[in-house]
């Protein structure tokens, strides 16, 4: 029988946009590995090791980057942000998909590896929604709320690094698009699949 | 609001793997033009002009090809088959995506041609079910389906051309897995959405 690795599928997004619900309910329906990430800030009160994040010192982190055991990473306002290598292979290896919520620098570092991966980018339906949803949050200023949205369009241009996008309008269709787009990669015909089915010659079993 | 141009979507496979079946099933739950080709070939008597080919004769059709006015064509066993631009281009011009179910030397000018094509192609779960079909359909002696057999597994070799691939062993499974790979089109990242994003700035409306 054909066996294929896992896929690694990125989901990026401006704050606010509605990445972490999707994700969530993705999760509920497929089985699919959320990848942990690792990083350098100290554990917020409600935050717990190995479910919100990894949390390693500063050192650790860089003499990681050093081994280049990082499959992405980015620093963000002095904190370190990275996915390991040796955790996503641990799934992929397996043939499970991996799903990461990773931002624009990360999503293009995991292109990079040469892995089969999956770049979606989910917008709002426009800018003035995303603007009402960071208001309602009541956790930023105006002026930050401002920097967010200019950063945003400028994320815009960059978007030819990804795949597919979504535009997160309703979240349970937004969700059915989401997995329409994971259930498609299966089929997707891969160099792999093409050498299993030439040295099978006939006795292919799908 | 952003209008996309429409898509083309390929469906080719062996004889017998139910190719037919499944475009069928794909017409009933999505709004897709199936796209009629044209023919040299006399019509058989159940065949309706229109429905099942555009029937014309052979002078004619050699016409059209000498004026570029096919999308693909091929020469099968004396007879010409072919799919004119026009037809295409008028569905796919108010943003219609199109179903074309033709084989593999077709599919591969419609890639060539360089409209946003996706090529699927439609595999039985092993060669022994394939035979077995052909056989139960009692059309052709034993020599003839070794034959197709034998064209098929050449096939394969050429499936690089396409995008994704399907598994037909069980006809309901298979029509939801090239829905979800038709449905996740709509949210590819094209050349034409990030042009549209870019020149609304912040007023766009997705």
């Amino acid at each position: 029988m054909y066996k294929r690795r896992g896929k690694v599928f990125v989901v990026s997004g401006p704050s606010g946009v509605g990445k972490g619900t999707l994700v969530e309910e993705v999760l509920k329906k497929r089985d699919i590995h959320l990848s942990i990430s690792c990083t350098s800030r100290a554990p917020r009160h409600n935050e717990r090791e190995g479910v919100d994040y990894f949390f390693i010192n500063k050192e650790d982190f860089l003499e990681k980057i050093d081994k280049n055991a990082f499959a992405e990473w980015a620093e963000v306002y002095g904190n370190y942000y990275g996915t390991p290598k040796a955790e996503l292979e641990k799934h992929l290896s397996k043939g499970q998909d991996v799903i990461l919520e990773i931002e624009m620098l990360g999503a293009a570092q995991i292109k990079e590896l040469g892995e089969d991966a999956v770049l979606i980018f989910v917008l709002p339906p426009n800018l003035k929604t995303l603007k009402n949803r960071l208001i309602s949050r009541k956790t930023e200023d105006s002026s930050a709320i401002e920097a967010r949205l200019s950063c945003t369009m400028d994320e815009l241009k960059h978007l030819s690094n990804y795949d597919y996008y979504l535009v997160n309008k309703n979240i349970d269709l937004t969700v059915d698009e989401l997995l329409s787009i994971i259930d498609s990669q299966a089929h997707r015909v891969s160099k792999d699949f093409i050498e299993y089915l030439e040295e099978s010659e006939r006795q292919f079993s799908l």
